[in-house]
């Protein structure tokens, strides 16, 4: 039954949250940061023996399409499909729809980031497979909910409502709600309700749902995903789309459908996750020194705590500071408080509008 | 009477607050930090007119005579001495007095350091050619103190006596005595008093004079200096050298002569002089960005306030951070806070001790 799961890796990430290691000809998702394998590479091989390499399709961004199939040699390099300009999710997720119907209008789907970091891989497949098995039985709309083992204000959350009965073992609900990122003090009132999922971004459903929903909810994205379909393997693949993407708006698949229909089902991951949404994320990550210090290349370091040092390039010497993330990269070294690394996107925005670093961002 | 005026420019400096801009092969004296001259090539432009360039001798550390060389091509190639191992400044001096002596016993000469910067020029010669004719008249050791600007206490002070009689523009006074270091108290007290001046670490006396008082004081480094005449200009220099250097201890100039000697005469130095001892005091010599940050090189910043940022090679950005000293070199990053600058040596240390890192120390 693998030949019917196919999988949509959105991998159109900027990268400007990772500044200066991650640039927009490298971002966060091709970076080698956990080790000898990309974000990407991990993203793909959690997918192993669930869906078949040739049946995994990567979105990126057109000028990434080389590098993230250099990335990539595992998948059928048509399988990399580079958007001309970024739409938002809803786009990637219709041209995902669009790929995956070529092949077999019956078919299943996962919609998966390759910027996440995941844990507990059993767990994983059988949250994806379950939820494949139910996304072709029924006509639902399946998002990955992930327990929350702290109030984070950083993730939006869904609110789960009856359970769904179904042979398996995890557990489904129904999505009665979904909200932005809150504040503190109602993140804690989410996660003491237990009721209350962090919002992964990652989807399962079959290509008939997902498209008739987009028909019904947010048509321009369906247009395109039909227009698309009779360009698939052809050589006017990529001037279809520049065009059918200029038709459209920029609109997130939340948006678009996750906050308008009424077929939604949330699956309970039980896996752990995380979004690894800026430097700070590291520390989640990597084991730090007795001084708190999180580093990853050459560092010295005297009275100084809790800092976060890439520095793979070059030594970094540190004397009495605390809290910082300190970056070099080929090009650039960053400097930044560690409770202001979400800024680090102000600063490449500051820079692009500058001029003269095109190299750097 | 120029051809009488000898100097003798003390570039000793391991660098070591300078680190890692600086490093044992590229000392802070001929790093190009101040525009487009090396501390050094100021040293030797602010004896233009005073002391020909044939006159003036650099001693240095035998590793750095070729920089040293490439870096003041104004001067004869013989006259930078390469010491074999640093026995600080008695040694240096004594020395230097053996260079005059071999080609002037009845020449005056003045000591200078190739690590400060100094600003007033006029005034600083007119005080070299008082205080060298003074030198040739009388038997005295005049040493250089500058009025203070504010209670510094990183500098040592001379206290001044009796004013000394002299046909010219420049004060000159008995020195009473020399202090260390002083705390931020005592420092205020010293100023207050209007008769206490920086020591400033540079000297005017005759060689008769110099090599009198070290006979009488200090008498190794006297004799290491007797034994030396006989081998300036020949083959045999630095093979003596190394010998008469293996005799004698380390010892600075102040405590071998100045702290002992009662024929000492303060010149009251009016000149702007900054000794430059590590990066903070780059603040004093290039002007503040608004938010009061000193960039020299390419820096972006956002929420950042009072830093010194060198960054001539690659951009450095700066996310909430404030008092910090950031310098980018090409093997290594220094992220240090600025209160905390003296401890630079203290890494450069324990860099050593680790080992290594023989091409960033």
């Amino acid at each position: 039954m693998t030949q019917d799961r196919y999988a949509v890796i959105m991998a159109g990430g900027k990268g400007e949250r990772f500044w200066p290691l991650s640039t927009t000809r490298s971002p966060k998702q091709v970076l080698k940061l956990f080790g000898s394998k990309s974000l990407l590479q991990l993203a793909i091989e959690r997918l192993n023996g669930l869906v078949p390499p040739e049946n995994i399709f990567v979105v990126t961004s057109a000028e990434l399409v080389e590098a993230t199939a250099q990335g990539a040699p595992e998948l059928p390099k048509a399988n990399i499909i580079g958007e001309p300009f970024g739409r938002d999710t809803a786009a990637a997720v219709g041209l995902g729809a669009a790929l995956v119907k070529a092949r077999n209008p019956e078919a299943a789907f996962c919609v998966v980031t390759a910027d996440h970091l995941i844990g507990d891989l059993d767990v994983f497949q059988t949250t994806l497979r379950e939820s494949m098995q139910l996304a072709v039985e029924q006509d639902v709309l399946i998002t990955m909910g992930i327990s929350p083992n702290f109030p984070s204000t950083g993730f939006g959350y869904i609110e789960s409502g009856e359970s769904v009965s179904h042979d398996g073992e995890i557990a489904f609900f129904n999505a009665e709600r979904f909200v932005e990122k809150p504040d503190l003090a109602t993140a804690e009132t989410y996660v003491d309700s237990g009721n209350f999922y962090w919002n992964s971004g990652m989807f399962v459903w079959s290509v008939k749902a997902i498209l008739s929903s987009l028909e019904a909810h947010h048509e321009p994205v369906a247009a395109m995903a039909n227009a698309m379909l009779e360009h698939v393997g052809k050589d006017t693949f990529d001037a279809a789309l520049a065009e059918e993407y200029g038709k459209i708006d920029k609109i997130s698949i939340d948006f678009a459908i996750m906050e308008k229909a009424n077929n939604i089902i949330m699956a309970k991951g039980t896996f752990r996750w995380d979004d690894v949404g800026s430097w700070p994320a590291l520390q989640e990550h990597f084991p730090a020194d007795v001084k708190g210090n999180v580093v990853l290349g050459e560092c010295e370091s005297l009275d100084s705590t809790r800092n976060i040092v890439v520095s793979e390039e070059r030594l970094t010497a540190l004397i009495g500071v605390n809290d910082l993330v300190v970056v070099q990269a080929a090009n650039a070294t960053l400097v930044c408080a560690k409770d202001r690394a979400q800024d680090v996107k102000a600063i490449v925005q500051s820079l692009q509008k500058r001029g003269g670093y095109d190299g750097l961002l």
